[in-house]
C-alpha cells in the first residue's frame, strides 16, 4: 500500500519523501514564536523581549549535550547521569528486535528490576552533538572561479569529505558537515557515539499508543508514549554530567518552555505558485484516490468477516493517511495562513527586486518556478491516475519484472536496489509468503481502474491500453483470473527462469505490467526536467533569503539539533477550548466511553490499580512549539532547563507546519514529566527507576 | 447586542426569529433517521423495516400521554404519576424567578426533602397533548369559490377561532388549530394544562452548564442540565397513569432511541437559490461583521481590566454567536449536504413538471424565488452594512425618537411595541439604569462604520451622510463627545418634553439617528416586497410537496408534539472519534485539565464527594435523532417506551439541521439517565426522590 505519511514525528524516510514536492527547503521570515533554530545561532533577542528569558551560554551547552539523537529517526535526552528518555514509538523498533516469540515487549512492556535485567538494543546509535564550526569559508573556497557548476560541486563534496575525515581522525568524533540556508552555510558538526544501550523500562504499547489510529495526530490525547534505556561504555553505565534534572510539578498553562531535538525535514519555502498547486490541483486529486479506494476497500469489507480482516489494516493505513492529507490540505485552505506566506514572499521578492545585485541573481526564481509548475500541472492528471498503484499483485509483477531485467547486467550498472548488497531485502519483498487476496485485488483494482476511466475518459491511452473496452470491473474479474502472481513459488521460478520464462508465460498481469509500467515511467521522464527547473530555483531564492535576511531567520529542518521555544496553551478545537493539559481521568474516560475496545482499551493493569492514582495528575499537554517529524522523543524544558515533558506529536491542525507556522492552532502534543513519574511509580512498581530519576536514594534496589 | 442565536435548544423568539429568512418552512423527502414525525403519521414503515420495531397504539398513546410542553418554550415528560423532568435551561426562568436576594436557586441549586418544601412557579404553564383532530375540510370549507383570496384568509380565520371557542367550551381543553404542509392540512390539538407546577430538584447551575459558552452546541459534553418538577391539581400532586418508567442501564452503543418532544421550527424547504444565497452571500458576509465586532471588542478589552469588565459579557455573546455561524455555515458548504438537497428540488421539479395540473399550480415557484432572490442579494450589501446596530447608545436614541413620535398618536394608530397594554416594557428598556461605557461605545462605533466603509465605499450615502469627511475614529470620538444619550434622566426628559424637547436638544446621538434611521428603514421597505414574493412561492413549493408526496414525509416543525427515532452513535470529530456516550471521569478531566476555573468549574460538592461516584456512569450521550430548538428537555426512550435519557442541546454539526438534515455528525445530545441518578443519589442526598423516580419504596421521605 501506498502510504504517504508515517506515524507521528519519528523521522523516517517515508516522512522525507511524503511529498510530491521533493524540494530544497527554504527559511521563512520568522514570527510569534516560529522557528527551530540552531544552536549557533539562537533568537536571544526574541526571548529577551517576549519572555524576559536570557539563556546563558553554560544554560545552551548543558541542554546541547543533555540532547540525544536517536540515529535511525527520532530525538531524546539525558534524564540522569547514564539513563536517557525517548518515545515508546522512537524505541518500537529496538523492542521488537529483542522480542522472542516467547516475549513480546512491543505489546506487553518491560521493566528492569536491576542493571543486570536490562537488555541491549540489536544496533542503535545515539549522538551527542559536542561541537558547532563554521566552514563556510573552507567549503566554498573549493570552489574556483575557473571551475563550471560541476567541477565546483564535485571540489565542494571533495572538501566535504577530507573535513569530515580530519576530523574523525582528529577527535575520533562522528563528524558532518551539514548545509544550512540552502548551501549558503556549511557546518562541521560533531558528535559522541553511543552504541551500547540498553532498554530499562517501557510500557505497554497500548498505554503508549492508546487510541490509536483514529487519536493519532489528534489532541486531547492520553497516551504514555515513552520508553527508558541506559547508555553504557565500556560495559559500565556512562556517567554524563550533562543530563535534565526531572520536574513533575511545570509545564503549567502559560509557562515557557523550550523543545530541543531533531527536526527531520521542513518546505516552509516554497513559492505562492507551489502552494497553489499543492492547494489546488495536486491535494484535491490525492484525496479524491484515497476516498475512492477507501470507498473499494470498505466496500470489500462490508461482505463480510473475513473479508473484513482482509481489507483491515489497509483501511486503517488509508484513512490515516487521508486524516493527515486533509489536516495539511485544512491549512493550506486557511486563509490567514496563506496570507502570511503571500506577505512574506512579497516582502522578499520586494528587498530582492530593490538590490541590483540580488536582482540579476535571484530575480528570475519565481517566475521560473510559476512556468515550470504549470507545465507540471498540465500533466498532474495523467501522472497521478495512470497508476494502479493500490494493488499489491501488480507492483509484486512489476518488481519481478524489473527484477529479471536487472540481473541481466552487471553490478555496476544496476538501478537502486538492485545491486548485490542490496539483493537480500529485494528478494525478501519479491519472494514474501505473505498471503494476498485475490478477490480483495479485484476489487481494488477496478476501483483504481474506474478511477482512471472517470478522471481520464476511455480515451487515454493508458486507460484504453488497459481496458480493451471491458468495464473496470470484468478488466479486473478477467485479470485476477488469469494470474498466479500471487503464489510466491511461482515468482521464485519465474525469477529463476529469467526473461525467456517471463516470455513464455501467459500471465495476465505480467502482461499488463509489460504495458503500463513503460507508460507510467514516461510520465516520469516528462516531469524530471521540469523538477529539476524548479529545485534550481529555489536553491536560488534559498540564497536570496539568506542574502536579505541573513540569520535573522532559521534555516529549514535537516535532523540536526534545534532549539524551539514556545507556552504551554491550549486551542480553539471543535467550537470549544482544548485545554493545555489532559489528566489521567481523561484517560479511564475514553476508556469507558468506548468500553474499553480496541484501540481505545488500556492495559489490565491501568484498571486493576486506577483507585492508587492521582487522577488529576497532568497526562499530556500541548505547547506553541515549532517541530516536525524527528522531533519525537525530544525533551520540553523549562527556565531551569529542566524536565517537564517529552514530545510525541503534533495536532492535526500542525500538518500544515511541512509548509507554514502558524501558532494559531498548531501545537506540540507531549506527555506531561508528573503523568510519567505517576504512571512509574503506581502503574509499574518501577520505584526505584523513578528514585533514580528524581535523584532520590532507592529504598530498594530491587523491590 | 444583536445576537443571533439562542442558547442551546430552548425554543424561544429569539431561535425563532434568527434568520433573516423569515420563510414559511416546507417538508423534505425523508431518508435515514430523518424526520420530526407528527403522531399522527408516523414513520412505521421505516421503523419496521430498519430496526423491525412495531410501535402499537398503546405504546405511541402512552408516550404522547407522558410527554411534556413548556409553554414558554421547551419539553419534559412525566417519570412519575406526578414528577416532570426536563431541562434546568428550561427550567431557569422559573428558578430565576422564585429565587430572592438572599436565595438564587439558579445558582446554588434546589432540593425539596419534602412536598412540603416544594416552590410554586411564578407563570408556568405545561401542555399535555390529549387529541388531535384533522379539521382540514371543515377549515378549508370555509373558504367559498366567489371569495378573493384575502376574503378567503380571513374565512378560514375565523372559522378556526369557532373550532377552537367550541373545542374548548366542550372539553374545557386548550384547543389550538394548526396548520402542518404549509396549510395543506389543519388540525385540532388539544392540550390538558397544568398551572401549579412545583420546583422538586435544581443542581447548581455550575453543573448544569459546566463548560459554559465555550461547550456549548459542541459535544464530549459534561452537564447535568436537569430540572424535576412536580405536578399538581387542586392542591395534589397529579396522578397520571401516563409516565415513563426510569431505566438507568438503556442508551447503549447502537440501540435505538425515540426523542418525543416539541422542536419549534424548521426551513427545512427552502429552495436551491436561497440555500445559494444564504452560503454565497449572507453568511460570508455576517460573518465578517461578527469578526470585525469581535476585533474592535478584543481590542477595547485588551486596553485593560475594568475595559475586559466592561466588554466581557458581549465578546462572548458575540463568540457564540459567530460558533453557530460557523457551524451553519460549515454545513452549507458541505458539497455531499448541498448534493442531497439538490437531488430532492430536481426530484420534486420534475415530479411536478410530469403533472400538467401540478405544473399549473406550482411549477412557475422555483423561478419566482431564484429572481426575487437575486434582487434581494443585489441590494443584500447595502442592507447589511447600513447599520451602527453593535451601538447601544444609538439604538436607545432611536427608541427614544422612535417613543415620541408613536406616543403622539392615539393607541389604535401605533404600532406593535407601544400599545399601552406594552408600554411598560418599552419604557423599562428605555429607562433603563444599566450603565453604558461610552468609551466602548466608541469603538464598537468606529469598528462598525469602518465596516460600512470599507464595504460600501466613501460614496455611499449612509457613509457620506454619516461621517460627513472625517474618518470612522473622529466620526465616533465626536459623536461620544457630544451626546448625553447614555444619561437615563436625560432620555427621561427628552421623553417627557417631548418632539419639542427633541427638536430643541443639541444632541450628536439623536441627530445622527434622525438622518440614518430613515435610509436604514427605506432599504426595508425595498425589501418588504420581495420577501413578500418568496413567502408565496415558498407556500406553492409547499403545496406541491405535499401534493407529490403527501404524508410520506414529515412537515416542518411548528412547537407541536413530534416524535423522531434514531440510535445512540458516536461520530467522527476533531480527526478522531467521539464516542457515543461520556462518563464522570471526563467530567472531571476538564475540571482538572482547565484547573478549575470557570466555565470549567464545578459545584464544591462534585469535588468533595468524587470518591462516592461509579467514575465510569455514563454522563452525557449522542444519538442520530433529528431534533431542533423547542425540543430541550424531550425525554429520549426506548423500545420499551422507557425514560434513557433527556435532549439538552445539539452539536455544532447539527446546527445546518435548520435547513437540512445529514446524519453524518449531526448528532442530539443528551443527559443520560444514569448519570442524573448516579448524581441524585451520591451527589444530592436525594435518595426519597431517586427512589420515588425509580418505583422503589423510599426508605425515608425526609433523609
Amino acid at each position: 500500500m501506498n502510504l504517504f505519511f508515517s506515524r507521528r514525528l519519528k523521522q523516517s524516510t517515508a516522512l522525507l519523501c511524503s511529498t510530491a514536492l521533493l524540494l530544497t527547503a527554504f527559511a521563512l521570515p520568522a514570527t510569534a514564536d516560529e522557528g527551530m533554530w540552531t544552536y549557533f545561532n539562537l533568537p536571544t533577542k526574541q526571548l529577551k523581549e517576549k519572555y524576559g528569558f536570557e539563556a546563558t551560554q553554560a544554560w545552551l551547552d548543558h541542554l546541547r549535550l543533555a540532547s540525544v539523537r536517536f540515529n535511525d529517526g527520532g530525538s531524546g535526552s539525558f534524564i540522569s547521569p547514564s539513563l536517557v528518555i525517548t518515545n515508546h514509538h522512537v524505541a518500537s523498533g529496538q523492542l521488537q528486535k529483542i522480542s522472542t516469540a516467547q516475549k513480546d515487549y512491543l505489546k506487553e512492556g518491560f521493566l528492569a528490576k536491576n542493571q543486570a535485567e536490562e537488555i541491549k538494543c540489536a544496533d542503535l546509535e545515539l549522538n551527542v552533538l559536542m561541537s558547532m564550526e563554521d566552514v563556510t569559508a573552507r567549503v566554498n573556497g573549493a570552489s574556483k572561479p575557473e571551475m563550471n557548476a560541476g567541477q565546483s560541486r564535485a571540489a565542494r563534496r571533495d572538501e566535504i569529505t577530507r573535513i569530515q575525515k580530519e576530523s574523525t581522525e582528529k577527535t575520533g568524533l562522528r563528524s558532518d558537515v551539514v548545509s544550512f540556508y540552502q548551501g549558503s552555510e556549511w557546518w562541521l558538526y560533531r558528535y559522541k557515539k553511543y552504541t551500547d544501550v540498553r532498554i530499562v523500562f517501557a510500557p505497554e504499547k497500548q498505554a503508549a499508543f492508546f487510541g490509536g489510529d483514529p487519536d493519532n495526530f489528534t489532541y486531547p490525547r492520553f497516551d504514555m508514549d515513552v520508553t527508558i534505556m541506559r547508555v553504557y561504555e565500556n560495559g559500565k553505565p556512562v556517567a554524563s554530567p550533562h543530563y535534565l534534572k526531572w520536574n513533575s510539578d511545570s509545564a503549567k498553562d502559560g509557562d515557557l518552555v523550550f523543545v530541543s531535538g531533531h527536526p527531520g525535514s521542513t518546505q516552509r519555502n516554497i513559492t505562492m505558485a507551489q502552494i497553489e498547486y499543492q492547494r489546488d490541483v495536486r491535494y484535491p486529486r490525492v484525496l479524491n484516490f484515497l476516498k475512492r479506494s477507501l470507498s473499494a476497500l470498505n466496500e470489500y469489507a462490508a461482505l463480510g468477516t473475513e473479508q473484513r480482516r482482509q481489507a483491515e489494516e489497509d483501511i486503517f493505513g488509508f484513512e490515516n493517511t487521508q486524516k493527515a492529507y486533509i489536516g495539511q490540505y485544512q491549512g493550506l485552505l486557511d486563509k490567514n495562513i496563506i496570507a502570511k506566506k503571500q506577505a512574506e514572499e512579497t516582502d522578499l521578492r520586494a528587498k530582492v527586486s530593490a538590490n541590483p545585485e540580488w536582482k540579476a541573481a535571484y530575480g528570475s526564481a519565481w517566475d521560473e518556478i510559476a512556468q515550470a509548475q504549470a507545465k507540471l500541472n498540465e500533466i498532474d492528471k495523467e501522472r497521478r491516475f495512470r497508476n494502479i498503484g493500490n494493488s499489491q499483485l501488480f507492483n509484486l509483477a512489476a518488481l519481478l519484472d524489473e527484477y529479471i531485467k536487472q540481473m541481466k547486467k552487471p553490478d555496476a550498472e544496476r538501478d537502486p536496489g538492485f545491486h548485490e548488497a542490496e539483493l537480500e531485502s529485494t528478494r525478501l519483498q519479491l519472494f514474501s509468503p505473505a498471503p494476498t487476496y485475490p478477490k480483495l485485488e479485484e476489487r481494488v483494482i477496478a476501483g483504481n481502474m474506474q478511477l482512471a476511466l472517470d478522471e481520464l475518459g476511455a480515451d487515454d491511452p493508458f486507460v484504453k491500453v488497459a481496458l480493451e473496452g471491458k468495464t473496470p470491473s470484468e478488466f479486473a474479474k478477467a485479470l485476477i483470473a488469469g494470474t498466479k502472481i500471487g503464489d510466491p513459488a511461482y515468482r521464485k521460478s519465474l525469477a529463476d527462469g529469467g526473461e525467456a520464462a517471463v516470455n513464455a508465460s501467459n500471465d495476465t498481469m505480467l502482461a499488463l505490467t509489460k504495458k503500463l509500467v513503460p507508460m507510467m515511467e514516461a510520465m516520469e521522464v516528462m516531469v524530471a526536467p521540469l523538477m529539476g527547473q524548479i529545485a534550481a530555483a529555489n536553491e536560488k531564492i534559498g540564497k536570496a533569503r539568506f542574502a536579505v535576511y541573513g540569520r535573522s531567520q532559521y534555516p529549514d529542518a535537516n535532523f540536526t539539533l534545534r532549539l524551539s521555544y514556545g507556552t504551554v496553551k491550549g486551542y480553539p478545537m471543535n467550537g470549544t477550548i482544548a485545554p493545555s493539559r489532559t489528566t489521567f481521568y481523561g484517560l479511564y474516560d475514553r476508556v469507558h466511553s468506548f468500553g474499553n475496545k480496541e484501540p481505545f482499551n488500556t492495559p489490565q493493569r491501568f484498571l486493576d490499580r486506577v483507585s492508587k492514582l492521582n487522577l488529576a495528575t497532568p497526562l499530556n499537554f500541548v505547547t506553541t512549539n515549532d517541530i516536525i517529524g524527528g522531533n519525537s522523543g525530544s525533551p520540553l524544558v523549562n527556565r531551569n532547563g529542566e524536565f517537564v515533558g517529552i514530545v510525541f506529536d503534533g495536532n492535526i491542525e500542525s500538518l500544515v507546519g511541512n509548509f507554514i507556522f502558524d501558532e494559531t492552532a498548531n501545537r506540540t502534543v507531549a506527555v506531561h514529566a508528573a503523568g510519567i513519574m505517576e504512571a512509574m511509580r503506581k502503574l509499574y512498581d518501577a520505584t526505584a527507576l523513578a528514585d533514580e530519576i528524581e535523584g532520590k536514594m532507592a529504598k530498594s534496589a530491587k523491590k
